[in-house]
Order: C-alpha cells, then structure tokens, then sequence
C-alpha cells in the first residue's frame, strides 16, 4: 500500500460526496447554500470523513469501485461528518465564541458573509448531517438508525457541544484543571474521531466487539490529535498552520502545553498515537493505512 | 370530547416528556443543560408536539395508557419537535437575527445567561432531536428513520433555516414581495407544523395517502398559525402576547398585514383554517380535537 496514494483517493472522494451530496450554492436561499459551501469547500484534511471511508474499507474489504452487494457505501456517511465537524468551525469561529477571522486560510464565514448567515449555515449544516443519514442509508434503516445515533451523541450537549461549553468557561479562568481539560478533548475533539470510526465501522458491518475497538482507538487518535493541535499553536506560525497561531498562549488559555509543557506534552501525544496502533491491531483486516495516517499526524511534532 | 380537558391531558403529558426526555439541569456541563432547560420550560402554547401526540392517537387510536401491541409512544417525538422548535427560537432571539430580549414572558436565553451558551444550548437542541428519534424508535427502525428524515428535512437550509434566511434578506428592504413572504411562511412555519402532522401519522402508522393529506393540512394550518401572528403582533400587547409586540411594523417588516391589510389578513387565515380543516376531513378517525384546535387559533383573531 502507498500511504499517500491511498490519502489521495479517499480525499478525492471526500471532495466529489461534498459536491454531490449537499445542495447547489443556487439553490433558493442562495445566500445561505453558498455560506454553507464557502465553508466546506474550505478545504482541510478531511480527517474525519477519511476516517469514515478507510474504517468501512476495513471491514468491507472494497472501495467503492467493487461494493459487495448488500453493502452500502459510505461517502454520503463521510459527507455527513464532514458537514457536522464544519458546522463546530463556524459556530466556534463566532464572535461570541472564539471570535477567528482566519480559518484553513480564508476568511470565517461570519467576516466573508455576516454574523447571521454563519449562524444558519451552520445550523444548517448540522440539520443536513442527519438529513443525509436518513436518506441515504433509508434501504437499511437499522443502520440509518445507528448512524444517526452515533452522530447525535457524539455531536451532542455531553460530548462535542459539551466539550465546547466547557472549554469556553475554562477560558474565563487561567487555572484549569487537569480534570477539566481532559473532559474538554475527550468531548470536544475525540467525541468525533470516535464517531468515524464507529460509523465506518458501522457501515462495513463490523462486529460489536470491533464496534468497541474503534471507540477506544478513536479516543486515543483524538486526544493524540488535540494534544498535536496545541503543540503546534504554541510552536508553528500562522502561515504554517493556515490559522492564527499562538492563540492559546495569547488568551493564557490551559492546554496540554501550558500544563505539561512541550515536551512532556509531546510524549503524550506520542503515547496516545500509539496506544491508538496497539487497539487497531486488534481488528481483523488490512489497518496499515489507518495506522500510517497515525503515523504521519505524529510526525508532526516529532 | 371536550376540547379544553384534552387539550390539557397532551400539554401535560409533553411538560413531563419534556422533563423525562432531556438531560437532568445538573448534568455535565451544567451552565449548558441549564440554560437548555431554561428555554425548554419558559412554556408556550406545545402546538408542535401536541399536534404530533393528537396525531398519533387518530391512527393508533389509543392515548398512552393503552398503546396497542407493536405501536411506538409518541412522546418523545413530540419533545423532540419541541427541543427543534425552541433552538429555532433561541438563534432567532440572538443580537445577530431578531436581538429579542423577551420570550414567552421571559428574558431570552442570551439576556439570562450570554450568547455564548445561548447559541450551544440551541445547538444542543437541535443535535438531542434527532438523538430522542433514533434512540427511542431504535426497536422501530424503519419508523426512526422515517421521523430523522421528516424533521431533518423540515428543518433544513431550503425549508425551515431557508425561511429564517429569507426573512432576513427581506428585513433589510422595506419592499419584499408576496412571493418571498410566501415562501418565508411556507417554511419559517409551516415546515414545522407539517411535520408535526406528518411525525404523528408515522408513529400511528397512517398510510401514504393519509400522511400527504396530513402534510397538506399541515401546510393551510401553518399559513394561518403564521398568518395569525402576524395579526396578533400588529392588534394585541405586550403582556397579551408574552413576546414583544408591535415589532413588525418598527422594523418596517413586510407580512400579510402590511401587505393586505388586516382586515385581508384575517380573511387569509379563516381561508387557510378552513383548507386546514377541510384536508383532516379525508383522514380516518376522529379528527375533532385537531379541528377544534385549529378554530381555537382562528377564534384569536375573529
């Protein structure tokens, strides 16, 4: 397997189901399917969504070239996340909350249109998550059902949302705690590298106990990823980054780093990258390019 | 039948839903299911899930105490068109869209806590709908799927979101046209209470041909609900309305009033309320309640 090559057609497929799967910018409200699609189109590595695709592969052993029969395909399911992660930019980029003028290089939603559109973009989005879902997966509504249910947990005022609430009161406070900070990853980033593997796993027809494996690799892919993220922000440049960097250190915001340090937090991450490796062997079939997108996130602060 | 007791017997049975099917004030992050039940309990008229329970019960044929063998209990599709409802009216309520201070006799989420937290709790609203559908209806799969579908779909960018969108854009001229005012009605409000309907003969297993004249009484009944509150903001008070009134004509807003007049207005609505009525005449069943509902509303403005 070439690592990169196989990157590269799952990101492509990403991009066509984004295309494909959310409406025309024509569409009536134009201003708002354009908001919707500015923000996707953004760009990103569409972590999650890969995710989703390489996860289903696993299990299904296909790409979407040879879908057994039986088996649904995952893209819309990719789109689905892709679209709900985006919505948590936009909403967190508001004034309100983070108040970013920058994001994956371009202008936020809220400076490029205004306050209002960004709101129901993003609402709209997070709506158009489910929506594909239900439509998508409808000839086998068992695992529509379980879909939606990973999503909406996930996504939800315990885990992502929550995640997020916290963080923004920790903020308020220069002394977070450890404890704090823990259930802020854990919520407001694992919660959805979770819920990809879980939905790819789902859709490949993966058994519970695998169901399971997923669930703990992905937290320890998403508290790697995290950790990685507030590495980075204290040691790379905005241009780097594609968004402003140094904020935490900025707003004295707690964060592995501020907490641990540099170092101590890149063993962690490290730590963490590896025990997601360690739980992903324990699946049946081929988890080389899962294990080589840990790998190559990893470097990033090597 | 008497109208006022049955009224009453739904409306409680929602308020305790309400209270069953959402997360406890004090659960993790607090400040965020707080203001999420803040918003839930500030009360209001629960047409959206009454409508739903009412529905239900003219096919299942049953209240809850005895639900036939194999139907599903509607009740927490009602309080998840509800937790749907009360997001739209928090992000509606903030200083980026209506920037209301008052709601249902009550400071707006954002004036109680800030907008920070209003807009997650209104994010958070939204995500736990559609986690209620696919948890509770999970033994129902295909019922799940369909309800995710409904409410995804009349919440969404072209029908709900797209109407608050629309509305928007027309606020900022004085002169919006009848076609746009249309169009904002038939989705700001009318998405939602045909989906109401049609939730409610999903669960009590109404056929195909029933469930459209369902989305068709929904959609008479929405016009002249929207209609009607139109005339109530331009004709009652404050107190009366638990909400600010007179706020139309301040702001210069195109509605059927300022379009038609009110008198032109009125007639409007008891067109729409008898098209409404009319369609629930084709259904099987008793269909009194919901027609004594509907001349309830109608009686507001006679």
């Amino acid at each position: 397997m070439d690592f990169a090559s196989e990157l590269k057609r799952h990101v492509a497929r990403v991009e066509r189901g984004l295309d494909q799967f959310v409406p025309r910018a024509n569409t009536r409200p134009a201003r708002l399917h354009t908001a919707m699609r500015y923000s996707l189109e953004a760009g990103g590595k569409r972590l999650r969504p890969v995710l989703v695709l390489a996860t289903t592969e696993l299990f299904s052993g296909s790409d979407d070239a040879a879908l057994p029969a039986g088996k649904a395909d995952a893209l819309a399911a990719a789109v689905a996340i892709e679209c709900l992660h985006t919505y948590s930019l936009i909403h967190d980029d508001l004034p309100c909350m983070d108040n970013d003028d920058l994001r994956r290089g371009r202008a936020t939603a809220h400076k490029q249109f205004d306050e209002a559109t960004a709101l129901l973009a993003g609402d709209a989005l997070l709506t158009h998550a489910f929506a594909l879902l239900a439509e998508n997966y409808a000839a086998q509504p068992q695992l529509a059902t379980a879909l939606v249910r990973a999503l909406a947990d996930a996504a939800g005022s315990r885990r992502l949302i929550g995640g997020q609430m916290e963080d923004l009161l920790a903020e308020k406070k220069a002394d977070a705690t450890a404890d704090e900070l823990e259930f802020i990853h854990l919520n407001k980033t694992a919660a959805m590298i979770e819920a990809a593997l879980v939905m790819g796993g789902l859709i490949g027809g993966a058994k519970e106990g695998d169901i399971a494996t997923l669930r703990r690799a992905g937290r320890h892919l998403g508290l790697a990823f995290q950790i990685i993220d507030d590495i980075l922000d204290a040691t790379a440049d905005t241009a780097t980054l594609g968004k402003t960097a140094g904020k935490d250190a900025k707003a004295d915001k707690t964060t592995f780093v501020k907490l641990h340090g540099v170092d101590a937090a890149r063993s962690i991450a490290h730590e963490n990258s590896a025990q997601a490796k360690s739980a992903m062997k324990n699946l049946e079939g081929e988890t080389v390019f899962l294990e080589s997108l840990i790998d190559t996130m990893a470097a990033r602060i090597s």
